[in-house]
Order: C-alpha cells, then structure tokens, then sequence
C-alpha cells in the first residue's frame, strides 16, 4: 500500500473532515494545520502570519512595484515559509504513514509516488451549506457573497500550486482518485480512499 | 442507488474495459459500440461512416468552404447522427439499469443525474502497452508515434464533446469519481465504482 497520502481540496468540500477520519481509520500522522505550527516553531514568524502566505495570498508576498525591491529582505518572509514548509513536508513524507492535506504537498512529495486525491464538490449550495456550519458568527454573509469568498478562496489556493508547482491544481491527470462530495458522502468517501489504498 | 451510469475515458486508460465488467457485475446493459449499430438500424447509413462521426472527427463534418454549405442538405449526415445518438441514449437512460460508455452521455443525460464516472492514466508508457494489444498488426507503430495518435484520439473526443455541450471533457468538476488507472487497477477501479454506487 502507499503510505503517503495527499489529499487536495477544494473549500467547502469536505476535504479536510475527510482526510481527519482517514487519519483517524488509518492511524496515520495527520498534517494540516499542524503544519502551521510547526513552521512557527522553525521559523519563529507568528502562526497568524505563516497563515496568510501557507497556501495563498501570493500577491500579497511580493512588491507591486519593482523599486520596492530594493528595500526587501534576500529571502522574504514569504520564501522563508515555503522552505520551511516544504522541509517540514519532506521530512513528514519520508516518515511515512501520514496524510497531509493541500500546501502542495502532492507535488512536493512526487518523487515517494504518494497517493493523491482531490476532494471538490459539484454543487455550489452544499459548499455553502457546510461553510455557514463553519463561519463565526460575526462573518456569516449572504449566500451569493459566501459563493464569491468560495470561489475567491479555491482561485488562491490555485494560484498559490500554480506558482510554486509546474502543474495546475484541479486538474484531474494530476491525482490519482477525485472524489465529487455533492453525490459521494464523506463516509463513502473515506470507504473508497481506504479501499483504494488496498488496505 | 444510481441506474444510470456513464463512464468517460481516456484512450488507453481501459476504461471499456472497466465498463463491460461493471456492466456485467450489475447485469446491466452496456452501450458503446451497440450504439452505433442501433444508429444503423435508426437512419440507414452504414456502420463505417457512423464510426466516424459517433464521438469525433468534428472536423470531416463540416466543409472547410462556405460555398460547399450551398451543396449541402438541411440535415447534414453528422447531424442525423448525432440526432440518432441522441435519442437511443435517452432511451437506453429512461430504462434505466444501464452503462454507457463516451459520447457525452453525461450531458445528454444530465436530467437524470446519472452516476458520472470518468477513467484516465497518469502514465502515458503503461497507456501505449495497453494499446499495444488491441492493435492489429498491420497498423502498430513506434511508442512515440503510438503516444502522438493517443494524444489525437483524445484531443478529438475533447473536440466532439466540447462542440456538442457547453461543458470541458475531462474538466474534473463535470464528474463524480475519476479514476487513475496507472495507480488503481481495473478491477478495484469496478469495485470502487459499485461500492460508490451503494448498491
């Protein structure tokens, strides 16, 4: 069986609660937010700043203008936390036993042939649904403008792959299962991944 | 559970492989290439020319001229075709208890919701291997020439379905589960769609 398992998913899909129960099935380590903490501890920068630049916000790691260049760090922050990430992946990778979810990790962790999966879900309305169960209360918003943060979100965590991967997060050639919640329930979900693994 | 499945594949990802045994675990009856000697009985033309335009080849359908659309009759064979196609998928889906492989009977039979799965390979070699036994000798080529024709023959399905739906073929959000062939072998590839199925 593959020991490694990367699961990419799109926001109000169900990704994460999946790969928690995998974890939780499998006993294997479990990397997600983890991994936030971990990078603080190596890199000393808070954990609500590693935040903003873990999986998305490029724009924001780099100047507008050019000129500002002259006044930023060799290494920015933002590269301190990709490095620090990317050796806190390997080092979970080479391990084994463990799943990690988004921050890349599919494509950092190519060359152990992790098994890959992508969770998305079809229906809008769901994806909704499950993030009003999520959002503070003092962040809830309409249902249109829940979709537009929805789509906002799934786009930086593509430009975030897209920009430190060769490849393009989402496309289907990239993963091995991609798994649709809107028709497949989360528990049916954890069944195939688990059966898939040939466990 | 879902009675109508639709299964789209890659070329070389043995995804009719995958359908026929599905079909046969669930005794239920498979499309693919019945349905083009079902279009033969419906419109007369011969099996050959159907072959052509079933789920390809756009191209050789329409005149490259203008001038020749003056030649052509209202209903073009292609049309007919498609027509023909169109109206045994929705059948074959209103029975139910049915597979049909390729030719956007996803989209035909979107009404329905059938259970949309679509079968690939990340590994281009183990796709040409594949290829390599069904093809008649007088027309095996080099792997290279082999992957070149692969790519065509996808490319074509992409055009057919994009030509005739207003949707990607192989965009991943269009299906329900998508299978990598190259890490998922055929036969836990039809175990994980039965499981999926919840029957």
């Amino acid at each position: 069986m593959k020991n490694v398992i990367t699961i990419s998913r799109s926001f109000g899909s169900g990704g994460r609660e999946i790969a928690k129960r995998l974890a939780d099935e499998l006993n294997f380590a479990y990397y997600d937010r983890e991994l936030i903490d971990a990078i603080s501890d190596e890199t000393g920068l808070s954990k609500d700043y590693i935040e903003q630049f873990s999986e998305g916000h490029i724009s924001r790691a780099y100047p507008i203008h050019i000129a500002q260049t002259f006044l930023m760090p060799v290494v920015m922050p933002s590269d301190s936390i990709q490095i620090a990430q990317t050796n806190i992946i390997r080092e979970a990778g080479n391990s084994g036993n463990c799943i990690i979810v988004g921050r890349r990790a599919d494509y950092i962790l190519r060359e152990l042939k992790p098994f890959k999966v992508f969770i998305f879900s079809s229906d809008m309305d769901e994806r909704i649904k499950r993030c009003y169960k999520k959002v503070p209360e003092d962040r809830v918003k309409s249902p249109k403008e829940m979709a537009k943060e929805i789509q906002k979100i799934d786009k930086n965590r593509a430009k975030y792959y897209n920009y430190y991967t060769d490849q393009d997060w989402g496309v289907m050639k990239n993963y091995n299962l991609c798994i649709d919640t809107s028709v497949i329930d989360i528990k049916k979900a954890v069944e195939l991944i688990i059966s898939a693994l040939n466990i």
